[in-house]
């Protein structure tokens, strides 16, 4: 594949990694193997260097996220790294008043409820995203050949948050602004596709080589819900980074329900969460797309016998994929034995197959 | 249908009622309506008798748990109660140190980890269930010709609270144990799935007209892992009491990727969560089962005409099955207002149409 001369440098620089070419459905060694939370309190360095420092001030620390970021790479030998940030990263530089509770999570002073309220969102500009941008040079500038990858919230989930004012199981105050206030949910999860596609293509430009679009909190709808409400705006956050030409993740936690509708949301990858095995994916979806996952993240907390098991059995059921980037199937739990992790990166490269690729 | 001469007089005398004939796919006037959690912190009278009463002293003093199974049937004039009870009741009348912690859940004293804890589970017998046969017979003479439905949670679920030593999310030392030590695992659920079979089995004996079982957290288990270690204990216990007659209703929450198992199990009728409308479960579900569900909890958060509409859109998507229950797809959340409750029972009651029926 010859990339078009218009795309920046790094796309180039990073073409032939291993990520970029299984999630473009190229031949590989083996597949690339990442993990979802990979930076953060399963490492000791990870606690060592956040002690005492607020969650957000973190992400917005150039060097601190870098540093994080660059983390798991050193200790683990992944493939890949992903960019250290929250999913409300980018209200809080837009200005939304929020801060990450220990224990709780996203806490928003002042819920969104009245149409009134999606003033407080301003058209987003990359100026917000300064921080950002500088982590983002600062960890590509360290990583060397290992592609750096971007990462958003979705507008649903990002909308949840300022909806409930937290986390919320039921949603229940995000879904009866959805079917009684139509109009202002549309209005919100527009402002929030620009917002987080805004804050994709910053990374991009600072040097990310791949992305992924989190919808934590979507698998709570239904189908019908979903395609009416949530899939145009997350349609729209892939097609305003299309041009940048970097290959873009889409994944949802418990939304199996929803996987055919998210694989054709406008991305090149759907990652699969750990409750649908990769080969009971249906086979519509798996021959579109490359797909990413999906241990089960419980397993990094048995031993290195049962994990050299599972990875191996995750590697099989990857090889009937058109491209497979192995990960988990949610993000590392938080008591996860750092050890463990690297053993599962160990058996990925141990007993992972090469792949033929079709692009 | 005529009833074999050995069934017990009450199954006879709810027989012709809307709650057991849907559950039997036979005619209907209407669909019959229940909720899960009808009874419970929604209802101001439930808040004033159980001030101050733990929730495992409530659910084990028979005229208070009779009290309270009767309130939401007052009140709003659903088609069915259910008996008032927990999740982990028949342990704690096994004998194992639980307490339900407001604000938390279900929080186990001394989590079971080694094969040695299977000794604390004895042997099920009718006399360990005294109390809440006491308060069916108490609820069954006060319901006239509503039915009863006996309630218990599922082997899955229970073992969850057990190993976990409380909720979770996750379900990491679960399904560490379900993949290091399956025969533990195995043991352990066998002991559960006779223990909830016994606690049904009193239930029904003491005057209950249908019985659900419900697996909670199942829904974090991919269908394999389902299918070797849950599966076969869940199926034991459909087995045990098919012999008493009465209807049998199988629910998960979040589990539409297991719902062909789930369907299979041995029960009659499958509840549905508000995932996966209705009338996009597979067909070879519809076929096979009466569908219980699925409007979704949050919808009675809103106002009289939303929940309207959706009792309607509910309705219509009902009217396709073979035999529908309607129901929520989870349970009331404690901050409904009760009169939303009530006025989603009168649009069933004005809206329901009849149902031909198929047996």
């Amino acid at each position: 594949m010859t990339l078009p001369p218009e795309h920046p440098w790094w796309v180039a620089d990073t073409a032939n990694s291993r990520l970029v070419r299984a999630m473009r459905a190229q031949s590989v060694d083996r597949p690339p193997v990442w993990f979802m939370r990979q930076a953060g309190r399963s490492l000791p360095e990870y606690r060592e260097v956040r002690a005492g420092i607020p969650m957000l001030d973190t992400c917005l620390d150039p060097s601190l996220a870098a540093e994080i970021t660059l983390q798991p790479v050193r200790r683990h030998g992944v493939d890949a790294a992903i960019f250290f940030s929250d999913i409300v990263v980018p209200v809080k530089c837009a200005g939304v008043d929020v801060v990450i509770t220990p224990g709780v999570g996203p806490v928003v002073a002042d819920p969104f409820a009245e149409v009134t309220d999606l003033d407080r969102l301003p058209q987003p500009a990359p100026e917000m995203f300064d921080a950002v941008a500088e982590g983002v040079r600062q960890t590509v500038a360290q990583l060397g050949s290992t592609p750096l990858i971007g990462f958003a919230g979705a507008p649903f989930t990002v909308a949840s948050y300022l909806i409930e004012g937290g986390p919320s199981r039921d949603l229940p105050k995000t879904k009866a602004m959805m079917i009684r206030q139509p109009e202002m949910f549309a209005g919100l999860l527009g402002k929030l596709a620009d917002l987080a596609s805004e804050f994709l293509r910053v990374q991009i430009t600072a040097g990310a080589s791949a992305m992924q679009l989190f919808d934590s909190w979507v698998g709570a709808l239904p189908a019908r819900l979903y395609r009416q409400h949530v899939l145009p705006h997350t349609m729209r956050v892939f097609e305003q980074v299309a041009d940048l030409g970097v290959p873009r993740v889409h994944f949802g936690v418990g939304a199996n329900h929803l996987a055919s509708d998210m694989a054709g949301a406008g991305c090149d990858v759907l990652g699969v969460d750990f409750r649908v095995d990769l080969d009971a994916v249906p086979t519509a979806i798996r021959s579109q797309l490359p797909l990413q996952g999906n241990l089960d993240p419980a397993v990094l907390l048995t031993d290195a016998d049962t994990i050299e098991a599972e990875v191996r059995r995750v590697l099989a059921a990857g090889r009937a994929l058109r491209g497979h980037v192995f990960n988990l199937g949610h993000g590392v739990l938080p008591d996860t034995p750092a050890d463990n992790v690297t053993a599962a990166v160990r058996a990925v490269q141990e007993f992972g197959e090469s792949f033929e690729g079709v692009a």
